[in-house]
């Protein structure tokens, strides 16, 4: 489906493209405040949680890339690519949830290895 | 779209059903010889590269669980969960690119983290 044909893809390039472009207020506007999102260090449960684990990496990215987006009725999946300031090409895959035109659920993947690594390299990191 | 309307969703399917049922030579018939796959740790070209990568993984697995799955005519997305001996929970997202039946490109984002900790937690690791 494409995304006039899939409201769970509309919303979740609205999301992507907000918090891409450092709008990061703009982006928690999609998000439920029960939003349950599955990360890689856990299970984060409501919007300001979320708000924890997203914001401070939005704060790191200087450029992205959508690889991949597709989506139907009620599911979307991207697949990005971001280059952050500890760490160049970083990608990441979410398959989200929408209701009521709101992200109530984020499976989210990434490479946490080399963001480790580079805080370890970091002083007093 | 759905496996029957997208032709690269059909193959990227056939590819995941073989690999999680432990099938990995029926998995490797879905291989182009010139594959490119861009994995966490890098590039790997070709099909013997590909093999040395993903061959082990397959016979860590124990349990695995598709998330999502989509596609058009040329590239599919699969998010999947997979159980693996050493690391229980380890999501995994496959961005592919299919020509004439072969799965010619491959981004696959998966967390390194856990099979990095568990790796140094074992003996001799």
């Amino acid at each position: 489906m494409t995304e006039n044909e899939s409201p769970a893809l509309k919303v979740a390039l609205a999301y992507h493209r907000a918090w891409t472009t450092h709008n990061f207020e703009a982006a928690m506007t999609y998000i439920a405040e029960d939003i349950v999102c599955q990360a890689p260090a856990g299970r984060l449960d409501g919007a300001e949680a979320f708000r924890g684990f997203m914001g401070p990496f939005v704060e790191i990215i200087t450029h992205s890339k959508l690889i991949a987006a597709f989506g139907d009725r009620t599911t979307a999946v991207l697949m990005y690519d971001t280059d952050t300031i500890p760490v160049k090409d970083a990608p990441g895959a979410e398959c989200i949830t929408v209701e009521d035109g709101k992200i109530t659920h984020m499976r989210i993947i990434f490479d946490r290895l080399p963001f480790d690594a580079a805080r370890r390299a970091a002083p007093g990191g």
